[in-house]
């Protein structure tokens, strides 16, 4: 099924990165398209990102803009390992499962993962990952990293993070953050950014607006100091380096005007709320995490799934669950959640 | 001296990367901005594109976007490359000194050079890496690169390529060329682009739109079939895969429309013949290279670059020699020219 | 504990290449050192050593000497795979524990893990890695490894080892053997070594020795044709390409002269089976794994193992667990056992 | 032609590492073999070894043993550099056309090269490439790379070192010495090691043994302290720690022990020096380089060496200008001189 010919507006819940821009963030990239600007981030558009960014996560933070999530964290970490180390995260992690091997290519390091209930490492479970420190046989954990809101759709508190923090440091290493989606953790939450990075501890921080009605481009925000020595060397390496940079800022620009970004995250949580309270509601169905921010996970019997699917595009999750993943986003309008759970309602019925 | 500042309008010399976007590309990012649409390039407007493509450049191309030039070159090179091989290549070429390195870090291979008149490779200039093939200890030639327009601001003909190309092929290798701005090439040359490309024998090209006011977004095409196995694994772990691709195509798509491509190019090609023209008639410049496309090459009085740079920025190409670089742009206009002229004029008759 | 400066000749449970070199070997290397050889393997020594494999583990073996275990493992995945692949081991395994990351490093791939009871990874096992293929999100399973011994001292039979080779190559994957002690297994399961490797369908096998009575020199051998194109550059990009070459090659040929690998692993076999014995007789004592080879892992008090670190290095397994890990080797004395466990019977008795 | 089956004891000119081994060196090998020793480097030999290091090249000398060559270069260079940087050297060098994009592959650098007309780069040639410094396009220039004695037979004298050095240390670089051939040097200067390597700035060396008699293993010594932070874990994900390592380190200690790497080494200067003085007695024959230590360059008509090559192989340095290169070693006696120079002086004549 070519989804995008479907007649009419298609809005589906494959993931938030199908959803288009905001209106807001195109806008500016037309204010600011006038005359030329320098190249490669040495322009003011640029330069005032940076600062809002310093504004949010304290004077100390160092950005640098690139243009996937999926270089946001391979390069973040980058900046804090070398090759013989390793970085130890969950085994639903985006940089374990979805990145097709762009950190061990990147970094050389090695990437130990444990199994979690919820997408959420934790002290007792990494545990078993941090040994062998001084032994040269041994890749040297250096990372703890962390999702928020995590691939499971659930959010980590500041408590959590913190511990994480305390046991990373610790053991000299740092806690990095893949902020994919870190408007949605925001506002679930209901605090401001730093309150569960920088003030928890978080080192490094891949912040996502993509997922988020951005067009392209994320940050790497460093929260601790000290670590960016030769990462602009680290990211033209890296091919992440943008020659129109300000069409890069000018998003981040608008998304922070207003608090553009709360009210995008915020609306797509609340869809998830709402779609969730409605499939609650059917027979048949299991829900199979708890919906913190804007992710369902849910069981359901695996022909009614296949009939879904002439219709919408969704991943399956787990094959032998039949356990599938539906994201709502930014522009989710309720007549979507209706249409969809209509359907779903009607094909579960003839079971 | 920051630019943006500057009061009004800016638009200098630099590069043609400081210019900014057509507006018919962004009135294309808004077009088809609506619903969702898969990610990935699971789109209908990707897959326009690629058509696009095939038409251009022949019906087996196979077409992947990426976001950068540098990652454009790196991806397709290595698609056809081991980390044993070897890529030779012109010593101003950008693969060898203005991507940090990124060759030989994703793709293992040793870049070896020559020294060119005018950023041009021949034959004869490259016999001397073209040996030990079969030997273990020396790094196996596979690739020879080409740019076109070359960094210096030269065109090759089809005859050139056309020589490289077999070449090439006699050795089992492959000829890539480097088309960051192979619009301007196309004007300069009034040729289909497949005439100095496909019927020459290129097997990789990097089709640049960026700098002919593209906002981001380059594409890789395979003229010749059976390079492609595995480069969508390439460009997922190279972290060059755009999960809001439509983006990209769209941008394309308004590229190809009606030529804006060629009408942009040949405008800045103009320019470049303008202000060419209006130096010529300086005494006391010197320009350096043919000016074929939208480069030109002055050595002029280092006093003179300096008080120039307080109003404008452009790159010292070298310094020794007090050679500078300058580039028209898609957006030049011939009162940047004239108010540039003016001052240049006004500061060497100081001397 | 400087171990060296024991007085008399001191021979422990640490490892098996904790031990010297046996004398017939040395003697070979005397034998052929006589006038002048070409170097990197062009000489008759090494022709006759890979001859001798060819009869071994069949006619189209092909085989590549390196100078480190962690040589032979890595380069041989390497030959076969592609950095966006992953490979799939056990938890245990010495690729995953023990190389420092350098199969991430030089491959690029991902290491996938699953925890086992004893070392040896099984269909049931594995499955959880062996999905996403042709998802170019996600990492391309290639490679299933095992390790013959395992590293916990147990031998899989040739029907484990069929089952899984049937496995791999049911998803286009291939089975990796990296037999650092596959004399061990050959002993222990009183097998021809091509009976549990080529034979059941091991496409790839690390063949070591000196780990049992070789100075140092690894050999790679591809069983399953076709996959050694440009495996020459990529071992002397891998730094492990010998100029002396024939001394390597001689101690293979002693190594298989009269079967001298048998005697040697036999007797280390033996040494533990004795050891085994005397050690279960004591208590207090727990041995954890079946004793297959030459391996004994044990659970003692702490207070005793330190003390016997005293007299005798070797390796604690699993500090949690107090759990230690003892091995014999080609030249284990009678004497040497009987010493050891006379210490540990006197420590025991004291707590 | 297999060379090993020539009748007799062969010894040709083809490269000093077709030699065998030095008696001194087995007996050597022989005598640590007893008994136990800790594997990897935790053993009394290997103490006495990097001790003999420290007397010979300073106080705060480091090293660490590898097992080849390219090896000891590019792991060397490895620890004082990142990805982003460059290294610049003589196109003739070792690192460039010898070792198959190793250094490339594994440190992720750019290696730049100057042509020289002796092997030998100097502050001139090389000035070419040091630019571009803190600009984040531009690879970064970190290491000078020497050879001595050269590729090419050549000396560089210490005040020619110290220069170099100077020029490195005022650019924040480091200059690294491929020495895998230093004791012909030592011999050719008649200094100790020291005057023409600590003593001249010297950062990082790679001393070599296995061209001058031993029969595997090199040192890599860092001369510059600060440089070693992390090298353990280079070393061992470089798949270069050798288990049984008082194999390396026992060479070492005999190498030393009344000198015998000087013995050696001034023999095979001895023997170059007779068969320069022989060969230029020659009509017909070119000598293209002074002979400073073993290797002498002639160029010859080619049927002549196509002729000799029927009884010796050696190699064709450069195919176009019929130049081949002939070395001495430890182990030439006259009689391999005057055989070899009768025939060639019988195969002129006929010319």
């Amino acid at each position: 099924m070519d989804i995008s010919d479907v007649g009419g507006v298609y809005r589906g819940f494959a993931s938030d990165n199908n959803a288009g821009v905001h209106q807001q963030i195109l806008d500016e990239l037309q204010l600011v398209n006038t005359g030329h600007a320098l190249g490669y981030g040495n322009d003011k558009y640029t330069e005032k990102a940076y600062a809002t960014f310093r504004e949010i996560f304290g004077s100390e933070t160092e950005t640098f803009f690139v243009f996937t999530g999926t270089a946001a964290n391979v390069l973040g970490i980058s900046a804090a390992s070398r090759s013989w180390n390793s970085i130890v995260t969950a085994s639903t992690a985006h940089i374990e499962t979805d990145e097709c091997g762009a950190p061990e290519k990147f970094t050389g390091c090695k990437v130990l993962t444990v199994d979690t209930p919820d997408g959420k490492i934790t002290p007792g479970l990494v545990e078993r990952h941090l040994h062998g420190f001084g032994f040269e046989h041994h890749a040297q954990p250096k990372i703890l990293s962390i999702t928020q809101t995590t691939e499971m759709g659930t959010v980590y508190s500041p408590d959590e993070i913190k511990v994480l923090a305390d046991l990373a440091h610790k053991n000299e290493m740092l806690l990095h953050m893949d902020g994919a989606r870190i408007a949605n953790a925001a506002v679930s939450l209901n605090l401001p950014f730093r309150a569960f990075s920088t003030d928890c501890g978080v080192d490094i921080l891949s912040f996502g607006g993509t997922k988020n009605g951005m067009m392209f481009g994320e940050a790497i925000c460093f929260l601790k100091p000290g670590l960016t020595d030769g990462f602009k060397y680290i990211r033209k390496q890296g091919m992440q380096l943008a020659s129109k940079m300000r069409f890069i800022s000018a998003q981040f620009n608008a998304y922070f005007k207003e608090d553009l970004w709360r009210t995008s995250a915020a609306h797509a949580n609340k869809m998830a709320q709402m779609l969730y309270l409605k499939l609650k509601a059917i027979r048949g169905l299991r829900i199979t995490q708890e919906v913190q921010a804007n992710a369902i996970f849910i069981v359901m019997p695996v022909e009614v799934a296949e009939k879904l699917k002439q219709s919408y595009f969704f991943y399956t999750w787990n094959e032998q669950l039949s356990e599938y993943r539906l994201m709502t986003s930014w522009d989710t309008q309720e007549e979507d959640i209706e249409s969809f759970v209509k359907l779903l309602g009607k094909e579960i019925s003839h079971i």
